[in-house]
């Protein structure tokens, strides 16, 4: 761990994975943990920008209101990364990277976002992540790796509002996406990455999560 | 003057104006000192956005563009206040204020943008502006107030490309939010106001910059 300033940067993880990876239930495992400050994905945010619901216009139609939702996302994701807190560790639900690298790009390639918006977005990026005044250290990334159809299959069952608008080829598109940044490495990875098998059953899942728990949780291995 | 991490903070000067109140002979003027840094407002940046003119998207159809200039205005803009430079007096022309509280305001007000996105914008601009990790110190403004008739009249005099979109009507709103904000304080003033009568001709314009160079330079007055 570095110091500055006299506070404590905490050991961060970012936990990253497709929609339906099961991110929130390892992070609920995670969560019991005394010294462990979990930060969920500001979807609560994106749902109400002064009674605006921006993950809502982004699904109807993502041409028109790509832009807007993609630069609230890094707003919301870099307080999520620069804010404090007094616990040694901290889980993150996704990140300003993985907004970038995969939602982003994303757009980019689909042809959903114009090419002067993708810009934008990008020199934003660029210029948050290399900022010397700005902070986004990670120590460990987690990438809870799913097969898509696992992933449509959970989703189905959950039928979380926005998510109704979610096809089997977006998540697809998703997975190469995370796969390219986290396994290909065609985009610079912030922190080490642990790939967790994520096509489990419930049971199966947490024991990987207790497997993994000295290196989320940055201690000696016994 | 005020020092962090040894680097001393330039006396910092806004010089805001309506287009075409003369932003650009102040600024001339001053260039010559040795001590102070001009900066100019970023527009070349704005016009060349890896081959994208995001000014001219902007004026061609602003309902459509509007959050994407803004956007980009506001990092184009916050870089040139965080930005270093070995002289003690920086000038700037126009700031991120200026870019919310008269350009975004303008876009809201006239029902160019929509709601969800002056939402992010404004969010962006208050993490912006109050975050203590970002010094956006502002020591004097210069507001070059011109009546908008004779704005209009320097612009068709000089017709730079993109400005033959602009009409009478829009330097009259222009020029309500600058008062609304630097005269009636109906926004925060990151610093004292220092009012000049623009609507002068060049020589005019001259001897009111002579009148105020001890206090641009921030020099004692003899």
């Amino acid at each position: 761990m570095s110091a500055t300033l006299g506070t404590v940067k905490p050991f961060t993880v970012l936990v990253e994975g497709n929609i339906g990876s099961g991110k929130t239930s390892l992070l609920k495992h995670f969560a019991v943990f005394d010294d462990v400050n979990v930060l969920i994905e500001p979807v609560k945010q994106w749902r109400d920008v002064n009674g605006h619901n921006l993950l809502q216009l982004m699904y109807n139609d993502s041409e028109r209101w790509g832009l807007m939702f993609q630069s609230y996302g890094q707003l919301t994701m870099m307080q999520n990364h620069l804010g404090t807190s007094n616990r040694p560790i901290k889980l993150m639900e996704r990140s300003i990277f993985s907004n970038h690298y995969c939602f982003a790009e994303n757009f980019r390639q689909s042809g959903k976002m114009s090419m002067p918006e993708f810009e934008v977005l990008s020199q934003w990026f660029l210029f948050l992540t290399t900022s010397p005044l700005l902070d986004f250290k990670v120590d460990l990334i987690i990438y809870l790796r799913t097969r898509p159809e696992i992933a449509m299959g959970r989703l189905l069952d959950r039928a979380r509002g926005e998510e109704t608008n979610v096809s089997l080829s977006y998540l697809q598109e998703l997975h190469c996406l995370h796969d390219d940044w986290l396994i290909e490495n065609r985009f610079p990875l912030p922190a080490p990455v642990v790939i967790i098998d994520a096509d489990r059953d419930m049971e199966g899942m947490m024991s990987e999560y207790t497997k993994y728990e000295s290196i989320i949780l940055n201690r000696p291995m016994i």
